[in-house]
């Protein structure tokens, strides 16, 4: 019952962020295909980040309904997780409008890496709850991509100073 | 029970796409009905899209409804449907700005077409979780209209670059 | 339980609409008293247009609450009240930037009353599934206000033009 | 049962609270971390709503799964703490645009003061509805920090056209 809201609450937040990103890609003036041309990068960069806010959203999903109830410390775990979240309308923006240069690139990626840590804060506390042997303990044990994304967000991070583009694959290949 | 999350992102998600579409009629400066003139075709196009997007969160009710329980398959099927619904106020706001001519027309039908066939597969998902007999397959084996909106849309698109008007009467009749 | 979801999604609309009704307040650049001087008439229509959607909120709650069961032609009942309040962030910083001048107050006037117009036949429409001699009916029948604020917004319309000062009493005297 | 709808209510217009003042963060054009720069006081001061937001939620939260039954007091009650929040993207947008500067600050305090007298006034509806022996009386008669903070606030208000940072701190603390 009293998970209800902490869900419906990520579930607004979320739902408004990814609706927030396309408030980014602005109607053009113009009424032919080139016009379309200066949003095509913004685009791309939305599609990048909605994968990830949906598969944020998936996971955020089955681990709620995995653990049992809520205490204060998965609601004050919750939060960081939402405030990183919340700045990805800023970082895609900002690689979109920019095409996917090296500081924009390397920014998302900090927000990337603090979203995964936030995130997996939240695990451990909801973990911690339910006890090391639990069946959600056992199901993020073997989560090997989990433990790997941040050394590869950290990867991607340095690179995007060099190679921009090799750092948007990276992105792309975590989702 | 579980229902209830993918509902409630749902919602969030086309409740604020609805809302956002309303930012992009400015407000205008002057204060005669005059300064009202270029606001209109974008209300036009605003009704247009409200009336498309009621309708899908209808439809999209009674499919969830009828569904038994949510699978992961299910969970995945409904994002591309989302995504594409959030493109809704970037070519509204484009049909409108520009008065409904022809790249943008046709633009508004792509994304229809797109949203269309992404309601059609989540339909596909959820009836094959339920089986070919139940009762939701029989009603949506009798859709005739859902089988042919795509074709429609798609000769809406064509209809686009020749007469504009006739790409809108589609768009008004399909609803 | 299927009214859940109408609730959700009217309260999703209703919350996102006046939360951006806030938006057309711009944060001055200047940092004295003097730069807010602007943003007072915005600040005043929002504070007229957050008492009306409040009331709203509130009246729709109750409406929901007394229906035993949400049929599709409540389903669509909806939608138009829906419409017409998603039009208030839009007349309501007209009015704002306009200082409450008459052609604004006007068209304030208008949607007011489609509004109201949309919500008196959601109701209908739910006293009729409910049977006229239930409470819901009784109680209706002897909500006065409910049947001369229409005829009151059509007078306010025509003061707008002599003194819109006097439609603006009526708008909040209506609350 | 029926506390779903209000909660569901305030926790929409919280989340798009919070995710709209991100809005006030506007993408940079430069490419460098150069151009981050005017962003910095923006993002300090949404750290600083956020905080207070994420608080709130989870005060409300709490509050509201103390008390029994939703009464139309506690649903008006809740409308003034609403529209005082609502207001917390205007001033942190103000905030952060003029460097935390005397006037913006003291401003941020009294909308601050005001919602803090709505949380204390919903409160004080619930309890009465609980009776004063309740369990839910008893935990806020020690809420020292509760009732000191409307205090805290009066002075952080006039301490901002002294020493603007100072009442940062009192803000900071008051968290």
């Amino acid at each position: 019952m009293e998970k209800n809201r902490l869900e419906a609450f990520s579930d607004g937040v979320l739902a408004i962020i990814i609706t927030i990103m396309v408030l980014e890609m602005k109607v053009p003036h113009g009424s032919d295909l080139e016009a379309l041309k200066p949003v095509l990068p913004l685009f791309l960069s939305y599609v990048l980040s909605f994968v990830y806010l949906g598969i944020y959203w998936n996971n955020h999903h089955h681990l709620l309904k995995a653990s049992g109830r809520v205490t204060g410390a998965i609601m004050w775990a919750n939060l960081p997780l939402l405030f990183w979240l919340s700045l990805f309308p800023f970082v895609t923006g900002w690689i979109g409008e920019n095409s996917f240069t090296s500081v924009p690139m390397a920014l998302y990626g900090v927000v990337q890496l603090l979203a995964a840590i936030a995130y997996y804060i939240l695990q451990k506390t909801i973990v911690a709850q339910q006890g090391r042997d639990s069946r959600l303990a056992a199901s993020i044990g073997r989560d090997v991509k989990g433990k790997l994304s941040p050394v590869l967000y950290a990867i991607a991070m340095v690179l995007s100073f060099v190679r921009p583009w090799m750092a948007g694959c990276i992105y792309v290949l975590l989702h």
